[in-house]
């Protein structure tokens, strides 16, 4: 416990409190001889996001290219959200993940309004998700919405006229959570941006959950098959027999990827170049732990540049051990995640107007 | 579901968000050869707004013709709510009138902060309001208050010299309710500010409602009764034998209005200007359904020009299929609300110095 | 209630809303021929505020001198927290506490996101505090956390790199309760801040609670002891025969202050100078309230300069009829605590730079 007398005359001079802890890879090497391209951006511009089906590769690198600048530079002083009002509406409670978004916008100098527990409004009295949309028109200028309900992004957008983004949907996807994945592994590997021509430079890429019933994952599955060129394999680590539905086996199958599926991680884990961890299997509305076939630790034997991502909230599935090594990448994918909003937030409302002219350049118009 | 990819390179010009569906009436009418008022907007400052007693038909007009020029310029940007901390206490949870309420502080350059659910708080462990609202004078600038308590409003001004709205009181008054509800009449109809002189000018108000028991029902009929020299009957639909109560009965009695009650809507539809809707029946603590006597949908025989109105959130008493058509109202009617609180704000807290100075003249000085 | 007609052309000019009722001694006098000594306070810089231990008497008196500064004057309009982000993570609900802190953040340009009860989070899924801590340093500039847990400060501390205020941890500590107490103490007896040479200036301190198992007393009474030269006596007040436990008796009897321990406050209130009220005895989880031997009302004999301090919520040990007499000290206590955490949050984020200029003269370099 910190409970030293404050009573030194000398401050001392801290490492930046912004950087996380474990790898964190130069988000500059992102944009190395790489221009943004705005045109690939500016399509987002009024739209709304809510599947990572609406995303090719292009955009998805071009967004965490923007993000990258984000995190690079002081980009955000310019206050590029100024006078936007967003609205975020979690009717399924998660703070993290409001806390993620919140902090994106308002660090852009945009303004929130808020429902941290949507259970207990006007839903409760019977009122429709498409009747609140309409009122969203008039409240805010984008909505971030997290529901229990994975019909809930269908009935609300009925009336919705300004840009919505799913942050999570029932067993639906998550997309942005999605794009905070990416974000993290191109920022540690960017030629997976390009189109690998060495084998051996293809990742073999560790799913540890069931993308069937649960949107994190289901999303990260989706966005990863946008990079399938550079993947040389898809393990899926999963206690059921079917962890992917009907729906990705076919996408997985259609993409001509080699994948597999094994309820033990320690059966494929030396060979892994990318662990994507999770920590709760959604079955219907109970949470459930994973037992340890399915856990990470310092004993494990990881590929000496392996890095594991988690989406967090973690229990024992993955250890604290692992925070202070190079593995750990879930940490820079959680930090992340406020830039790769950014990103979204100046694309949807279209305010890059109001980005500083000198970071212009970087901008290929 | 939109889940087409984002791919097009030219971005369409869509139709601005932010304008409700339904029937929309230009605000600007409410300002034509009307200069605003401003000795009887200035009234307001540092006043509390507690319940429609409080104002006459001059006020509401002159309220109105200043949301009207909020809703119709971009005021807004000269930040005139700039350094102000408006308290949003809702200590019965609505998170609609919370959200409209913040978007009006938030669009004028104010801040926030909120109690979103007031039963948790200290209120919980026995504290008195009137304790709350000393600490409210230290904490912000106004107050907007919900409770479930009718006398919830008297207590918490024993301390407070802060102005305070009332946002719904128990079974009392939600005066700003009855403000917007009004807002969407007036620019439906300007020429009800004047006193019509042709009979067949007036209009016949329909209510769906127990106005006695129901405090956003309770406001808008008496600040209906402001407008009573152009009102030619008003017709109130509920299955109540008794829906008014003594006072409201008393006050509509020594209006001079012609007034009905009936248990079927189907009885006067067909002879109304303005049918305002209500879905909720507050009974104690129970809310309670209308059943099909009280429904209006596509099939009703509406008059021609009618239009409908409903503080929302609205249950199967009003059909969506309405929402399309120039009788809805009732859309415009929520969109208004943000103006009409913006109004008050600027009003209570005298920061009519701040507006742009080509918007003055606007202003009769 | 006031439901008097608006229609007053002359606007009353009233007093400033933001002066509490009560004794409110001018803050002034806390800087009279004393100017703040700013190498104290830088001391506070990237620091975490988690004990009153950390503290010693000059930095006590440097934080009320600021903040007195600040209340005096309008400095918070040069923005000194413009940019800044704090998180208030309340995982035990606290509306006065929550809003006292927002607040002062909000008044200095910063901006707030907030986790208003923490129960229905993250936390609820058994995600553990310190992996909550690493997201905030993604998320803010410094975190205010109230939790109900003891342990739960060590816990978030373990990865967290930004300022954290403890706005109370289970039955331990409530620093920035003890500064708003002893900033209220200050402005009523300036003098306290020195040496006291005279015995009769001495004050005799009266703490009505059990400080060994309420946070609030605790921190106030380890407070109390820096100011040891200039008490008396302490007289504590409490039904348990052990209000204090071990380690608080240790520092009491290490101290050499003249103390005692009763059951009856009638016993020694008449030679009391300051007496610190409170409400609720936490004993577990549960709340209990004190019984009449416990009480203060306006037939209480109390000595004519005595002043009542009570952190707030009250039940009925503290009658409303002492309000309006000199002896309330408690309401300007509750308004001071804007005050002295913003003095807080400005030497801990080092915003010195952002005051204004003619402001500088006061601060000490």
């Amino acid at each position: 416990m910190v409970t030293r007398t404050i009573n030194s005359d000398v401050a001392v001079q801290e490492a930046d409190p912004h950087i996380p802890h474990g790898l964190h890879p130069d988000p500059k090497k992102l944009l190395k001889q790489d221009p943004i391209n705005m045109h690939i951006l500016k399509r987002l511009t009024g739209q709304s996001v809510v599947s990572v089906k609406q995303f090719d590769k292009q955009l998805v690198c071009e967004l965490c290219k923007f993000a990258a600048l984000l995190e690079a530079t002081e980009i955000g002083k310019s206050h590029p959200l100024d006078g936007k009002i967003v609205i975020t509406a979690f009717f399924e409670a998660s703070t993290r993940t409001r806390l993620s978004f919140e902090s994106a916008v308002l660090r852009l100098d945009g303004k929130i309004i808020s429902i941290p527990e949507g259970h207990s409004t006007g839903v409760a009295k019977g009122e429709s998700l498409s009747d609140i949309g309409e009122m969203f028109n008039a409240y805010g200028d984008a909505v971030v919405m997290r529901h229990t309900e994975t019909s809930a992004i269908e009935e609300i957008m009925r009336n919705l006229r300004i840009p919505l983004i799913n942050a999570g949907n029932g067993s639906g996807e998550h997309p942005t959570q999605a794009l905070a994945d990416w974000f993290a592994i191109l920022k540690w590997k960017p030629q997976l941006k390009e189109t690998l021509k060495r084998e051996s430079d293809k990742i073999h890429l560790g799913i540890l959950g069931t993308p069937g019933s649960m949107r994190a994952v289901n999303s990260f599955l989706q966005m990863s098959l946008l990079f399938r060129e550079n993947i040389k394999r898809i393990s899926i680590v999963s206690e059921l027999a079917d962890p992917l539905g009907e729906e990705l086996t076919e996408q997985l199958e259609a993409s001509g990827l080699d994948f597999q599926i094994t309820n033990n991680i320690n059966e494929v884990v030396s060979d892994l170049d990318v662990i994507y961890m999770n920590s709760i299997a959604f079955l219907g509305d109970s949470y459930k732990s994973l037992d340890s076939r399915f856990k990470l630790n310092q004993q494990t034997e990881l590929k000496d540049n392996a890095v594991v991502l988690h989406p967090l909230a973690r229990l024992d599935e993955l250890d604290p051990t692992l925070d202070g090594t190079h593995h750990n990448l879930y940490f820079t994918q959680a930090h992340g995640a406020v830039f790769i909003r950014q990103a979204l937030f100046i694309s949807l409302l279209n305010r890059f107007d109001r980005l500083p002219q000198e970071q212009i350049p970087v901008l290929h118009q």
